[in-house]
């Protein structure tokens, strides 16, 4: 893949006339949030729309890849196309980069082969891959058939990775030097090579077999004397990545350990591929925000997502939720004839449930945090289930004081008991399953996000109606 | 702040005696997830329990800083004073950056002034900001009057600007040269300085006022040759931090342009701090992961957050969702008559509501994280609500016919074209609360992750309820 040429960017800024400064991200484009303004969006529709593509031109030129990437997903399916059409010069590999995956697939499906290889070779081959990875098998070969051999051969395995891996995920760019090297000759080789990539942020020491031995900041090779041995500037211990790892593991490593870059190893240690944090923030962001996404059954949650697949995801869901509501159901259809007898009891029912369904659904929010964070081991388990235990215990009698002195008032100071019973009860038995269903699934090595809530709310609704019309029958209230 | 020295750095390194390779997160300690083993952690927790310091002193020693810490996390609060004397020699300056911020300002309570100064001496000014700031005043006027003048000015500083903000996060230390210099200028410039930072990634270049004109990533100042002047190898379009932007913002923008440091200017443009990234991915990883905690009403969230704390954040939130239930029952009690001569009413009523508010909730958790990303401004409000409505009268209409026919069959066909046609009412009023609610919130400068679930929720709850004994009534199933 060609990268950011040197002399290029050099001469961009060469000579006497000076290019104008420019800050990201500010202007008369953006609100102060660094959103485009709806009034600029719809000035580069109305252009479009006027077919007067050098006005439009003139409007995106000034942006970032960015916000042009953001402003295509701003626009409607139909505008996007105009839009791509009017602004060619300025799709860079850098918009295709960053546009949303969604929004990506579609304009590469609208496209014919060749244009997609066009540019497709002028990405890393991490963006490439990530280009056309969920395209359909006979559209990838058609584009990769238009493709250079090497840059082809570079994206072929990367493809043999599985998906959202680490190899998926590497360049294969980057600057690997042999442990004899000293920092003279750092920088020699450095200005002497002219195919290496200028995107690199440490330099990998590696040994005969290319297994990487040591890590030197380019910081550190700045500030030490050319004489000075690479061995002695390295940094020894250091974070490798195996192909294989999982990118949700890769971005709990770069978090920890601070990395701004990372060797990636094959099975047998040789150094293929780096890692670079800029690639890295993107899916530290997706990792951490999708849980409040799977907790709902959202999906994946991405507004630019298919229709169909948004509903499939979200359907499956809510039926499943029906059978947790139906077994609900059951229980107070049990208590049917209570109910007939005494319907104060139903009106104040789901109280009890919905209440505990917001404390399991607390808990439960915590539990998962914690595990996705890595912060909850079998270590330290017991410590928060009895912490939970704590805080469900003064939540329910805080609770149970409001709502028993209301009904003792609004009913009678026996329903108001039975009530108060039954909501610390439930309070406690829905703190418990918030902790405990996301650890046994964890447990079980299976993601708590995505299954805790169906069991989590099975329990709260199920015992809020027993443990209240159970009590009102047990304490003699009402009679079966 | 003194920071890393090269020299230091050197001699571990140096001399005939090779210190081995180590690869980060792996080894006996680790599980296959880099979570350290509970074994592990018991064996330290009975080494101290033994008192042999010495013992206790190897099993930490060849842990990353970052792993120290979270064993520090993973002990009970009596075990980590022990642990911390045993191992006073480990614990850097990185030890404690890395620690969870309840953990650390409960261990700073537990130290004397003059320890805590000595550790905020080693650290850079962010990490020493971030180990005071919680601190009540006299204890952090108490420490920093143990503090170095000059540390102490910079420390200072950074506590005048809003808590959260780039100026609170900002590291002081950077590299800052003029526009005059050449590659080769710079070169001998870092080589020769001798209290510059090494932890910087990108070059500052700045005018005679000290505003910044461009940035030199290293690599490409490595690759051109000496007499190459800067401003020809430096990047003018760059992202500006100003002082008071808040750290969600700053997360956004370094995910946004891809940064790995950005400038951070005052009020009159004024370089005066640096950011880089990562410091940022802990800030990405929190702001993202903190809607599934808000949206749950678990306030931070956090396992190490006190118990006090834990509890009056959650129980605020019972007490808000105490009051949506009321109103539900509320509209129970309305139709009281019909559910005594019905009492199939009361066993089905709580699917649909339970139904409404879990499609509410995905609708609700996809919109919050639009907003979040940036992704959701004006321009496409308008096309997420009809998606959403699309989304909504699929949903309805499967949901509806799976109860409807069930309700048929176990009760009458009039009672399932009732919960049926309630059942969609409700689905689709649920999901259009789901996205009005987050943008109206949004749209008054209101986090949508904080307020929208009680609303959303007290919308699901009632209209479930109403909708279906609602429809029970007017359609002459049963009379009120």
């Amino acid at each position: 893949m060609a990268d950011t040429d040197l002399q290029d960017r050099d001469t961009a800024h060469d000579g006497e006339e000076r290019v104008e400064e420019r800050v990201q991200g500010e202007g008369v484009q953006f609100d102060e949030e660094n959103r485009l303004r709806p009034e600029f969006v719809r000035a580069v529709r109305e252009s479009l729309r006027d077919d007067n593509e050098d006005s439009t031109y003139d409007l995106v030129e000034p942006l970032h890849p960015a916000d042009i990437a953001d402003l295509f997903e701003l626009f409607d399916r139909e505008d996007r196309a105009y839009l791509a059409n009017a602004i060619t010069d300025l799709m860079s590999s850098e918009v295709v980069a960053e546009l949303n995956d969604y929004v990506r697939e579609d304009m590469v499906e609208a496209l014919p082969a060749a244009a997609v290889a066009e540019i497709v070779e002028q990405l890393e081959t991490d963006d490439a891959v990530q280009l056309i990875e969920d395209l359909d098998e006979g559209d990838q070969r058609a584009i990769l058939a238009e493709v250079e051999p090497e840059d082809r051969a570079a994206i072929e395995s990367a493809l043999t990775y599985p998906e959202e891996s680490a190899g998926r995920l590497m360049q294969r760019e980057l600057v690997a030097v042999p442990e004899s090297m000293t920092v003279g000759d750092l920088i020699d080789y450095l200005r002497a090579a002219d195919d290496l990539t200028t995107e690199f942020w440490e330099v990998f020491v590696v040994d005969h077999r290319f297994h990487p031995v040591g890590t030197c900041q380019l910081s550190w090779v700045l500030r030490c004397p050319r004489d000075v041995a690479l061995t002695d500037v390295m940094k020894r211990d250091q974070t490798l990545i195996p192909t294989d790892m999982d990118q949700e593991e890769v971005a709990l490593r770069f978090q920890k350990y601070a990395l701004i870059s990372a060797a990636v190893v094959d099975d047998s240690g040789r150094l293929v591929g780096q890692l670079t944090v800029d690639d890295i923030t993107h899916i530290i962001a997706e990792e951490a925000g999708e849980d409040a996404l799977l907790l709902s059954g959202a999906g994946e949650g991405d507004i630019n997502e298919p229709l169909r697949d948004a509903y499939s995801s979200r359907v499956r869901w809510l039926i499943a939720n029906l059978g947790t509501a139906v077994v609900a159901s059951a229980i107070i259809a049990y208590f049917g004839a209570a109910i007939e007898k005494l319907v104060a009891l139903a009106v104040l029912m789901p109280i009890v449930a919905s209440i505990g369904g917001n404390a399991g659904t607390q808990t439960m929010a915590v539990t998962v945090r914690a595990i996705a964070m890595n912060q909850l081991t079998r270590s330290n388990t017991k410590r928060l289930v009895l912490r939970e235990l704590k805080v469900a215990l003064m939540n329910g009698a805080t609770i149970a004081v409001l709502i028993g002195a209301a009904t003792a008032v609004l009913f009678t100071p026996e329903l108001g008991a039975v009530i108060a019973a039954a909501m610390v009860i439930n309070i406690i038995i829905s703190g418990m399953a918030g902790v405990l269903v996301p650890v046994a699934f964890d447990r079980m090595n299976q993601d708590p996000a995505v299954a805790s809530s169906v069991f989590v709310t099975m329990i709260t609704d199920s015992m809020g109606f027993f443990a209240f019309l159970g009590l009102a029958v047990a304490s003699g209230l009402v009679s079966l």
